[in-house]
């Protein structure tokens, strides 16, 4: 397994990248060197991260992993939804790909977060034509009730529809988020994980091996 | 009528704002001053902006205005999906307010690029839970015949499936896509404006104070 980090602006990581991007661009330098400001010198950043990507490809190869885990930066609008990051993704994903797409357990404890994080999560979907699946990171923060909640606010809407009712949230709009919801289907339940006591890692990585090989291990 | 810009992060504005929080928080000083890099500046800036909601509300009631322009932060996940965006938003925003969201042309040129802006409306609707509408800004940038292709994309899905399926996209999502679209209602057709040559600032002006004085001019 080989791990790539995308971000040229992370600060700090919990784990040390085999690939680091910011080796060759960082957002940091960008600024100093142009005097652009934080805005600017990240849109430069996924832009010459283009320019990159032969090479970036050059250095996972040399590494010849049978998984690649890619963490891609999480500002959706510098990322997932300008030309540049679907560009890099397609280059560097191998045939057998899939997303996961992270939502914070925090982002998840009423109904409208949760909500309005599948819509991001769909929306994404849609940049990469990918499969894809949502993962609850940090999910320590919750209670167990609270988590079997949330799953059931995706998989059953008649349950999404009191939650939201009783958030006071508009009727007409909630209808139609009922039947949003209903149509992205059951792939959209969120797994529920946690790296802190390691719950739900072992269910993750059954679906990611089912989802990428089809039960078999990959050569 | 006055204008509040809110992007503490904005480098160059194409108008002089009334009340500019930059006046206030400016992250690029942030930056400089905490030596943060790009996303903590940006992170910090609109934690801060919490703290000065009083003070710009009061500049705001200086200028009594009939109309209170907000240009909020472009980055979504700093601002709109973030407690502090929509808790800055809900104070400052009078009874009678609703929500313009921004989808650049070139990203509507191809039906894919246009549901995912959907899609990200919607959820920026379901987080400020405000009457929302959509304009298409730079339309100076397509063809007519472009723009009409476009809102036939959102007001009838079956146009949106044949252009989807040209794209080579996946059929299942297609159809899921396209039941989204259908319940997302009429309100979600973008209004297409350009600043450039002026099209479509009548309409959109029409729209926004039938929306907001229900035909009436306000007091």
């Amino acid at each position: 397994m080989a791990t790539l980090n995308l971000d040229p602006a992370a600060e700090y990581l919990p784990y040390t990248p085999d690939i680091d991007i910011r080796d060759q661009i960082s957002a940091r330098q960008l600024m100093r060197k142009y005097k652009l400001g934080p805005n600017a010198s990240m849109l430069a950043a996924m832009d010459l991260m283009v320019t990159k990507v032969e090479e970036i490809r050059e250095q996972v190869n040399a590494f010849e992993p049978e998984y690649l885990i890619i963490d891609t930066p999480g500002q959706m609008e510098l990322f997932a939804f300008r030309g540049s990051g679907s560009m890099v993704v397609n280059k560097l994903a191998g045939e057998r790909s899939l997303v996961l797409f992270t939502i914070d357990s925090n982002q998840a404890r009423s109904p409208s977060g949760l909500v309005s994080n599948l819509l991001l999560s769909l929306s994404t979907q849609y940049r990469f034509q990918r499969n894809q699946y949502n993962v609850l990171n940090k999910s320590d923060l919750l209670s167990p009730d609270l988590i079997d909640e949330i799953i059931s606010w995706v998989e059953e809407p008649q349950q999404l529809e009191i939650s939201l009712q009783a958030e006071g949230l508009e009727a007409e709009l909630n209808l139609r988020i009922i039947q949003i919801i209903e149509a992205m289907g059951s792939t959209s339940t969120p797994i529920p994980v946690s790296s802190l006591n390691r719950s739900g890692l072992d269910r993750l990585h059954a679906v990611l091996e089912q989802a990428l090989t089809g039960g078999e291990k990959p050569q």
